[in-house]
């Protein structure tokens, strides 16, 4: 390992620490804008995701999303060589897996947010652990083992941090979780959306800055290297893109909101930074600084108009809208790579050109992540069940299911 | 670029991070030390910093600063080389850029702790935009280039990573910006100031440990390599004299409001850390650990008189003591270099000894920022307006600008 | 200093700043846990902490840890030579006093979650320092220089990042300063022990998630090298065993509870979380993933079990269970180390075989820091006294010893 390799390792460390640090993110912001009477609940769900995050994806994930051996041609996923264990991944790359960890917990955490306030906790768990076991390792493994194996890169796909890979796959699985568990009591009345504000927007906010900081790791580690000058341009323009994107979205949802409400909303333009975020996730490294504040606009806009498109038209109660910043967000910035990256518009290895490569991939995932978690969350429904009782619901879930009240005097 | 310049390049980065994330412990320490009715508004002004810093340092400020082809002989600023972009910079140093973007957007947040309460957020956002892109890029540019074209450098100047740079170019504008939109209703009976709690100093000293953390990468990240040992010992000693003036302000705050009022006082304590951080980070790089404990110390007690004069006596209302904190230790930190830098007292480039150059510094940076900042509120506040109406102000500016409560249940 | 040391200095840098970030963690853990009304006093004793351990530390600590002039044989510590003075160090490896500091700061910290509510502010601030000064530094000097006058080192002890070191011994000053202190008013009617639940969860919950992310530091960066490919590995691995740890910790608290108690017990698995870290941080690099897990769950278990011990038998009242998540998990996680070690069971350097050698070091640190924090606790309360009166105390700290509520409209 020479030094070029040992700085690589150094920078993938500090990445994976911020990328952990995003736990604390979604933690903060799914509490933050959702009612204090699950907040403990919510507290649970995220460590729950943590959890197994940490456990199953060491156990059983890892090897599935970058093992050698093929399951079903590597459509279903591969398995570790083994002398790393069929399962139990164990070998010299320990910092690989810290990185891929604190991604695969990333990818279940998103669902919480969207299922709050009335899913079952057992329920919950058992969702979360097959999302970071089975269903985004397989997903995963078509595309970020980046070799000859993984068919979506062998296609031309790009998705350099994830953001399909990692943020439509939480984000559509999250769609499917809203629709199953269905929308909290009262949520709609006589068909017409009711607000249910969030019981701390200072505590989301703190959320929303904690995975902006995060970002910079998610999206500036996924370079896998620091070792030459390529890598810190690469990275350097990274963090720009990934920041200049954050803004952008922000400012346009803040501008957005203030021009068709008389107001700039301080939620939306809160979930505008993330879905810029989001959005720039896929093309961060292939697209200038001024492409960028160009996605984080659209994605600004975009995430407004879907949050209130799924609350007020389809009817679906997502708490958060991890859907519209996630999945909408994901794919959106995914299909936009194809437009602006600095070399799109090649024909690429597949013969597709780049554009359509994307909306392949964009489907792909999409296809994979809804049906998926529709067997998953309607099988828990018609077993264990996915809603807590009515009376539980309405006392709130803290006290409900974890007998507390998590602010007191 | 050697494997001694890539080290720099992820060094400046991480501290890039660190220095990012101050903006969630300056809007913490905002929120938090100020009433519930208005975090909203500040989270937004905090963001459209963000918003401003990023995209406006990008697009013109950075340029200013730090270009080659200098304009009115450098005291109004730079111009980017046109193979950089006269605007838009695009370069392959892009993580020198975003080092400097979050510095950008540290001097105007700085403004916002001053007039929160009872300033209008178009305002604001104005002010900021100018904040980054001309006030602060041009004084910058007089000094940190490090070059022959910077005067201030020329000079012998000392001001390692932005006492006054950045924190008293934040302060004097805050406190033109607090005396031109004047105090909160309420705040002075029968012209005795009266005390306005802050709503929450658990998340204010959660802000201030942000804001301590973030410092690191603030004052080690300035050192701007990490490839030899003398950059080992000079981040090393910066680390143990930013840590040291910290907690040095700390205890003097601590122990000065203890004898002087009889109890030790919470916010107090919080604002000494903050003035030690001010002001050792000039001379951080410049002077021993035990100077840097004398210099916290000083800072912890002339914050705590300052803050006192201010509201006092002088009448002006700076509810998170920012002018304080952040102008009047940032002066202080600057002049102290004179007094305690190692190799102080040599007579420097320009003829002066190191003291003298530093209160030239002290003043040029003062009479910039008072005078373009006088100007820009002036002119706001005969165009636009620069304060909500009373009706407005009484009810809190969440629900009066935007239409929401932040805290609920 | 090549270019191995100089990465080593780099992760040691950034390490450190990550241990630093803990205590905001503690701060938020032990104010969240708590009532409302004594939430500014834990902020001042985290901020004396901090104070105590940055000057302290510097100033005496460091020297009577890592010195070579041996005092009393080395039983009771080391002086600094006198080139780099005997006190206040002086030397060019500023950033392993920075490391060391943020530790020491940890050893403090710990013991203000336990006296919470009901202690003196004087009287903290003068055990913090002789903690800092003394009672730490003494002890680990028996251990960490790693050097033929290390007693325990020479027997061939392993306690890699501070099971015992660190939190046993600030585990074990806290329970002495639980009891010599007493109980809150009202924690025992009867004989009975009252829950007294603490009033924001939701921040204490933040603080766990700092913890985790600032012990990626703690762990990982005492390795106090990254210039290899053996270091990469090694700090790899760790990365690995620590977050497997602290899953695996908050897992078993969530079903042991869910178990026991017929609901997941959401301050229980917050608290399994810190138990797992605490107990893997002896062994962290001598242990497997597996052999993580495993200690992960032990301590998860181990730590509710001592929580109600300690609570409803013993009737100490340790309102944030730091003695059992830092005393208890310390001392079961250094002798686990015994057991999992993956060379365990090697007769060590002493004789000894690993096992015995551990125990050994659990009793040397356990007695150390039971007597002499019994010797300070007593002497404080038998002069300026250590509780604050019942009437303080129903009032709330706050108000009575800093004369604010730190919480307002």
């Amino acid at each position: 390992m020479d030094t070029s390799a040992i700085m690589g390792a150094l920078w993938i460390i500090i990445a994976g620490i911020l990328v952990f640090f995003m736990q604390a993110g979604f933690t903060l912001v799914e509490t933050g804008f959702t009612r204090s009477k699950n907040a403990g609940n919510i507290i649970m769900k995220n460590l729950m995701d943590l959890i197994v995050g940490s456990i199953g994806f060491w156990a059983v994930g890892y090897g599935i999303m970058y093992g050698s051996d093929l399951i079903a041609g590597g459509y279903l996923g591969r398995m570790s060589p083994s002398d790393q264990g069929y399962f139990f991944f164990s070998a010299d790359d320990y910092y690989n897996l810290f990185f891929q960890t604190v991604f695969a917990a990333t990818a279940a955490t998103i669902v919480s947010g969207a299922v709050a306030g009335r899913t079952k906790f057992s329920t919950y768990i058992i969702f979360s652990l097959i999302m970071t076991t089975i269903i985004y390792p397989i997903s995963g493994s078509w595309y970020w083992p980046f070799d000859d194996d993984a068919w979506l890169n062998t296609l031309g796909f790009v998705d350099f941090a994830g953001s399909s890979v990692v943020h439509s796959v939480g984000g559509w699985a999250a769609l499917v979780g809203a629709i199953v568990v269905g929308p909290r009591i009262g949520k709609y009345k006589d068909g017409v959306s009711q607000a249910i504000p969030g019981h701390n927007i200072l505590l989301g906010a703190l959320g929303v800055m904690i995975l902006w900081l995060g970002w910079f790791g998610f999206n500036g580690g996924s370079q896998l290297a620091f070792g030459s000058e390529e890598d810190v341009i690469a990275v350097g323009s990274i963090l720009i893109t990934t920041n200049l994107a954050a803004a952008s979205g922000a400012a346009a949802a803040l501008f957005y909101t203030w021009l068709r409400y008389g107001q700039p909303d301080i939620s939306m333009t809160l979930n505008g930074a993330l879905a810029g975020l989001v959005c720039i996730t896929a093309g961060c490294a292939a697209v200038t600084p001024g492409a960028a504040v160009i996605m984080g606009l659209i994605a600004g806009v975009i995430v407004v108009m879907s949050i209130t498109f799924i609350d007020e038209k389809l009817k679906i109660d997502d708490p958060v809208g991890a859907v519209s910043v996630h999945g909408v967000c994901g794919a959106l910035g995914t299909l936009l790579v194809g437009v602006f990256a600095t070399d799109g518009g090649l024909i690429n290895g597949g013969g597709f050109d780049l554009l359509g490569v994307q909306a392949i991939g964009v489907l792909a995932y999409g296809l994979w992540a809804v049906v998926l978690s529709f067997i998953v969350f309607t099988i828990l429904k018609l077993t264990i069940g996915v809603r807590v009782s009515e009376k539980e619901e309405i006392e709130g879930l803290d006290k409900a299911e974890h007998g507390i009240g998590v602010f007191n005097e």
